[in-house]
């Protein structure tokens, strides 16, 4: 993962062959000490999609292998406890031009990944405890 | 439905169980008097989604139930006779991660919604009738 | 195509009936000499797709065609040697809502396109050739 601060004070960040998204989102938010909203497409390997069961309040998981093009990576980075949490959704097409997707637990990015960051301060947006839910909602 | 102006002059928006995507947007730009573009995640319990029938020139509209995750929510506002028009896409994501998605009429939030919002002067962009589509399409 | 640069130094490009995204993003550029980020939403009468087959190092190319709604466009545009060089993926919407989507070689829009443009300086970031893959990758 490279990154770069643009004159705007956006970043280009740019993941290569073997990163998880998600690692490397947060490891970004971690070292610059931003949060942010972020955009990008590329191409993974594998994911491990996410879908919120509402009844049993958990995440399903299901790991899909192939070669992907990652059509929509979407999502926001807020601080809580002082560490980045990564909140992604992502779109993936096949080789035939189907598309599946969900909630990016983690992923492999097999060719490349180019992703526009709008940062935030680290304070401006939280997560708390959602009782009804029980995940960690945005709250400001 | 919640929002926050943040120090970049943008905008977090959070949507609550309940909330109507569409109508949330719709009364925030016209309590701030700003359009603008929006891109957001969450999950819903039911959407109206459109697709435009060129030959008819007329919507289609198919009501979905069923608890999806929100991949991808993308589109604007500008106003028109002084009241916001919000034009938005969106891609769902079902239990087994399959994808549909189109024009958002209406829809019902089920967890939460995530939305960041980049303003513009209400009167940068407006919309006229166009005669061929009979749709009102962006003008500026 | 017509665009306007908005006081925040943001575009919004519009596209119309006949226009071919891709063509319409370069010009753009090259006419403003900017590079940037884009998201954009619309509608499309066909699209030639793109898969990157990684064992081959090739792209397959798959034109589909119908009317589509154009649910998600997201993408960059960096210049090298001069010129500026899109890359975009889309997912287009079917009339029963259904979804596909790829990388995107070229297009007609049916209706419209409503296009956001984030600027960047031209030579904030460039590509280079990849040995691995082939292709030209970001490089700053």
């Amino acid at each position: 993962m490279d990154f770069k601060k643009l004159e705007s004070g956006l970043y280009a960040i740019k993941l290569s062959p073997g990163d998880d998204p998600i690692k490397c989102l947060s490891d970004f938010a971690q070292g610059e000490k931003v949060g942010g909203f972020f955009q990008g497409i590329g191409a993974l390997k594998w994911a491990e999609l996410g879908y919120f069961d509402i009844e049993t309040k958990e995440y399903l998981h299901n790991r899909v292998d192939g070669y992907f093009e990652l059509l929509s990576l979407m999502g926001n980075i807020v601080f809580v406890d002082d560490k980045p949490l990564v909140h992604a959704h992502i779109i993936l097409g096949k080789r035939d031009n189907s598309t599946i997707g969900g909630h990016l637990f983690s992923g492999e990015v097999s060719v490349t990944g180019e992703i526009i960051f709008i940062p935030t301060d680290a304070d401006e947006i939280t997560r708390v405890k959602d009782e009804f839910t029980n995940l960690s909602l945005w709250n400001f």
